[in-house]
């Protein structure tokens, strides 16, 4: 009996250089499938932080690594496994994209997402949406339904929704709290020709857990029985943001990248930095002909982040589950799930 | 007077690793600065491209170096050098970029532009922009004026008027053969989902040179006397363009990179093909860490991009004045000029 699981498995899993052999029973395997998440990084004060708002990015974070590894553990592939995990998060106001992005200085969600398979390096994406409910979902419809990469704009929801993405009411994506913000970045910031220049007055003026209007951007990578390896990332973009500003969410190869040779790539924080170092394909890079372990790699791409002024962080995953979740902010929310459905979720250092 | 020469020439360039002795004269030194352009990569048969034809791409394309090399003699920027050779193949109705922009399905230009300054990675992009004379001109104002990468739409171009860039009434970007070309992809080719997805009936209508819908991206690299190196790429995207297709050159990366420790590369061909390789970093990363020369990089990463159905070429420039053109299509408008002001102008290999 044993024998017959132990090739049935290896059947399934189509690639035993991604199998382990299970703790205790010689010569049985379980292929790894491995879930990671991240809802974003940033300033994270632990007087803002009271038990109960914890409780809860804790909860929202569980139940995003289950419904990720309900669909990994039912042999689905990790592109099913991220995108059902970044729907949770989409659909919690508690992060900076789909129901709880922040508003733009139009008054309008504008949001981005990105979804990459690292099995064929095909990828996924739109920017500046404002009327999907799930911006991940669109991102997929880019992937499958077209030949293009990158979609953008009104037209971009247009496409998906006649792709069959589930359009919503503005009014969905109203949260009174980021509204508020909203309102304050207005009012107090007039920023001139960049939303960013002010960031440091924003900073001094909000008293929300949000102070540094990069935190929320949520994303996912994931290995699947069958050893490929798939990455997505979803944001709300920035608060007031102005003149169509595009971060690295849904530019492959900075805020987002896939690879079955290397890695899944999934990074949050201060966008431009993520755009001019190529954050993403440069940790591949490293790995692929750089001669660095995973986190080696990571790591690397984040301290030369910070040196050159940005912060943020990434989650990465290899073919061999190789985990590594480097940051330079004080926090980044974030989790993983393994074949054996043991969760993990962490929120600081 | 010559060891006068030689310490003034050395004083202005900073850079003596980027200096190179000059033939015959020993111990003189000129600094080297190059610049090269391309006009677009893609099938050219010979039998649509008279000698008329042919003589006003070389025409143009000399220009276009000269007018960079003016520019780099008078000791300006690398980014200088570029943006005005890519000036004037904007202002050419040859190219499909500022002036012979192809038409979009929605009959508007959308056009998208990017520049990356090498020496500190600083960068500025703009997609889908309908009414500024020359886009290079506004992702050069977004890299100057903002801490953004990438603005998009309707509201980049509002930003680039602001910013001082010259704004024409969309007349200034109608040319008849463009026109025509979106009349009979609208009429005859009824895209679905993608335009692209009809590309071959596509090819079967036209009987223009333009044949493939993908010639004409522009772009240039170059060194100035102070070691540092740049890179633009300037594109009207591809004709009956639909739900605001982003191609590659706008993202830092896929079309367009630079930095001094290893290359400014410029990229034109199928804009999605180069966005799922992350092209230019990726040329960039095997010279940086990856142990292969400038040209073995560029080579490599036009293999993988036919080797995955795709097709197109780049250029690309190192520090020590090493250049690489490699494509794979029939050919590809290109031209450089060196520190002595010889131009050399290909179209074919």
């Amino acid at each position: 009996m044993r024998k017959i699981i132990f090739i049935l498995l290896a059947t399934i899993s189509g690639n035993l250089t991604s199998a382990q052999e299970i703790e205790g029973i010689p010569g049985e395997v379980k292929p790894k499938y491995i879930l990671v998440v991240h809802g974003g990084s940033g300033t994270m004060p632990k007087e803002n932080m009271t038990p109960n708002i914890e409780k809860e990015y804790r909860s929202i974070l569980k139940k995003a690594l289950q419904e990720g590894y309900n669909v990994l553990n039912a042999g689905k592939s990790s592109l099913d496994g991220v995108q059902a995990a970044i729907h949770v998060l989409e659909n919690s106001p508690l992060f900076n994209a789909g129901k709880g992005s922040v508003f733009a200085n139009s008054g309008k969600n504008e949001m981005d997402a990105a979804i990459m398979d690292g099995s064929n390096l095909k990828a996924g994406t739109v920017s500046s949406i404002s009327v999907i409910k799930n911006p991940i979902d669109a991102a997929r419809a880019v992937m499958d339904q077209t030949e293009h990469v990158m979609l953008s704009g009104a037209e971009a929801d247009k496409f998906a929704e006649e792709a069959g993405c589930e359009a919503v009411d503005s009014s969905y994506f109203y949260t009174e709290e980021r509204w508020k913000q909203l309102i304050i970045a207005k009012t107090k910031a007039q920023p001139k020709t960049s939303s960013l220049n002010n960031i440091e007055e924003l900073k001094t003026i909000f008293g929300t857990k949000d102070l540094d209007f990069k935190i929320g951007t949520v994303g996912g990578v994931a290995l699947d029985k069958d050893g490929n390896l798939a990455a997505g990332t979803s944001t709300g973009g920035m608060t007031n943001k102005r003149y169509g500003r595009i971060g690295d969410s849904p530019i492959i190869g900075a805020g987002t990248y896939a690879n079955n040779l290397t890695a899944g790539i999934s990074c949050t924080g201060w966008g431009e930095y993520f755009i001019r170092t190529v954050a993403a394909h440069r940790v591949s890079a490293l790995v692929e002909f750089g001669n660095k372990t995973l986190d080696e790699a990571a790591h690397q791409v984040i301290n030369e982040i910070d040196e050159m002024g940005g912060d943020g962080g990434l989650i990465a995953l290899d073919k061999n589950g190789n985990i590594s979740t480097p940051f330079s902010t004080e926090g980044m929310y974030r989790g993983m799930v393994d074949e054996h459905g043991n969760i993990s979720v962490y929120i600081y250092k």
